[in-house]
């Protein structure tokens, strides 16, 4: 074993990408040293159930539950109880498994009940036997609207679900987020931690809701220095879901390079998949010093190796662009031209 | 066809027996013409979800969807949801099915965005394809509690479900009974029905909280002529449930005389089953005429023949005793000794 076993760590991250990521960080780093900071701005209250769909996918991913190959909702799940909604003429658009719907009656009771959206997902974690923490970024209610191009603005979910995301945007923005405070723990777990990783979740509507909650921001500002973030673009598209396509109708770079300019003011590192290595020198004049590591995550081990380049990198002092330990590239790209 | 069809029929009901009783009136009168005025004092909301175990019985029944053999919920359902649960460390001692959740979360739904209980029920029957009225008696809240012989006071789904109604009472009270007001379409339903019908439905919980609503008492009273009761009590026992036992607690008779006791203020008629023939005289002394006629309705044609005796017995006007004109029994017990 090496030093990497005492570090604690606290990933900020919002559903699939992060989830993953978490899986690998969870095989290398003990559980209860593991902060998960999720994003709740996708939050949807549909059918009268409260659903966290990143918080889910989440916890159902580290507790082996999850439908890897659809991305949401529990393996071997069933359709009765939507499909009986549809039978009584709901137009259900957004689907939801019966054991899933059974995490949203747990959520969405002891939420009526008084309980705060932490104390939830404690519980949900506990009894999906993990041992990291799951915490909710905040506890006040941050909605994401997607404002298209017809300048009709629209809940996130009917962007993602309703609308399969194949519709352009003009604008994002963060309904509460102003008002919005961390959640218990949330601060503290960013201010201790010996490392933050930014995941590789989308970054304008994952990762933003979290970085644009005022004190988040400052937090995570004066902690720069041990904040390595993940690029969930590679090769200027997206793995899954629709950044790359966000970013660039946004106006922004499509490319890591964009993803630094997002990133560079509250982390210092930006670990880049190695098909992008030609764009190393174009992120460290973005402002970030860069790792060049194989990002797919296909599996668990792919995963920890992965989270093993990352605790590795932040172990190295002072490095300007540091080469993977694990499955090490070599950056021989000039910078590319202004 | 004989002039039966043209009569319009309010039913006031409870649950099963009442539900089977509906399934002959509707295979007997046009569906339009009936209206069910469903019990919802057994209300509960559990896991978030607002239940009406009444409403539901009636229309699933009526839709030819209930489990017969259960009791309660839809046939053929399946229990993915309420195990998940469980497994979340629920204490889910009231079951539900998949497809029933369904119908909750199409009515909690709809309630929470302001819809009235008779709104939402409307959407419902009509959704299973019912043409006959379904009215939830009061779109206000009036809970069952019931005082245990310990005196301590419980939920009535705590009570029936929870303790499989097997411990002894003390009492019976409905929270909220005086501030409620009948539902849109009730009192017109009582005012302008050729025939009133009182299901044989559990005479404490199921057709008290209706009768309790002082607006429908009052109505009733005045509809006494043209109202019949069905006795839900057989030779002292409830076919199903706990009416007898719950009368003999609350120290009344548990016999047809005891149902009789409790209608005789609002039904001119009480139907009592061939088996209890022999206290016709007793039913008399406690001031309501008799029919007597197999109640027992173990198929819908058993139903629409109980249906076609209480409608002939309402054409037959100053009747005193009236021999079911559909399979008559005759009537030789002597009156009680008192």
């Amino acid at each position: 074993m090496h030093g990497n076993t005492d570090k604690s760590v606290t990933v900020l991250t919002g559903g699939v990408g992060g989830a993953r990521y978490l899986t690998g960080q969870i095989s290398v780093t003990p559980p209860t040293k593991i902060t998960a900071v999720v994003n709740i701005a996708d939050d949807a209250t549909l059918h009268g159930l409260h659903i966290s769909p990143d918080i889910d996918t989440v916890i159902y991913t580290l507790a082996g539950m999850a439908d890897t190959e659809r991305g949401w909702g529990l393996a071997g799940d069933t359709w009765h109880t939507i499909n009986e909604l549809r039978t009584l003429g709901v137009d259900a658009w957004f689907n939801l498994g019966d054991r899933d719907i059974g995490t949203h009656l747990f959520r969405t009771s002891l939420l009526r009940q008084g309980l705060s959206l932490s104390e939830v997902t404690v519980r949900l974690a506990k009894a999906r036997g993990l041992d990291c923490n799951v915490l909710p970024v905040s506890n006040d209610p941050v909605q994401t609207k997607i404002i298209l191009a017809s300048g009709k603005e629209i809940d996130f979910q009917e962007y993602f679900v309703r609308l399969s995301h194949n519709v352009a945007i003009a604008g994002v923005r963060f309904a509460g987020i102003k008002q919005a405070r961390p959640a218990p723990g949330v601060l503290a777990a960013i201010n201790n931690a010996d490392l933050v990783v930014i995941a590789p979740s989308n970054p304008v509507v994952s990762i933003d809701p979290i970085l644009s909650i005022p004190e988040i921001f400052d937090t995570l500002s004066k902690r720069r220095e041990y904040t390595i973030a993940i690029s969930p673009i590679i090769s200027g598209k997206a793995l899954k879901g629709p950044a790359d396509r966000m970013m660039r109708e946004l106006g922004e770079d499509a490319t890591v390079t964009g993803v630094a300019s997002r990133y560079r003011r509250i982390a210092k590192t930006l670990v880049i998949d190695t098909k992008d290595s030609c764009l190393s020198s174009a992120v460290e004049k973005a402002g970030m010093e860069v790792i060049v590591a194989p990002t797919i995550m296909r599996s668990t081990k792919a995963a920890a190796n992965l989270v093993r380049c990352v605790m590795t990198a932040s172990e190295t002092k002072n490095s300007q662009t540091v080469q993977a330990r694990f499955r090490p590239v070599r950056n021989n790209a000039q910078p590319l031209p202004e």
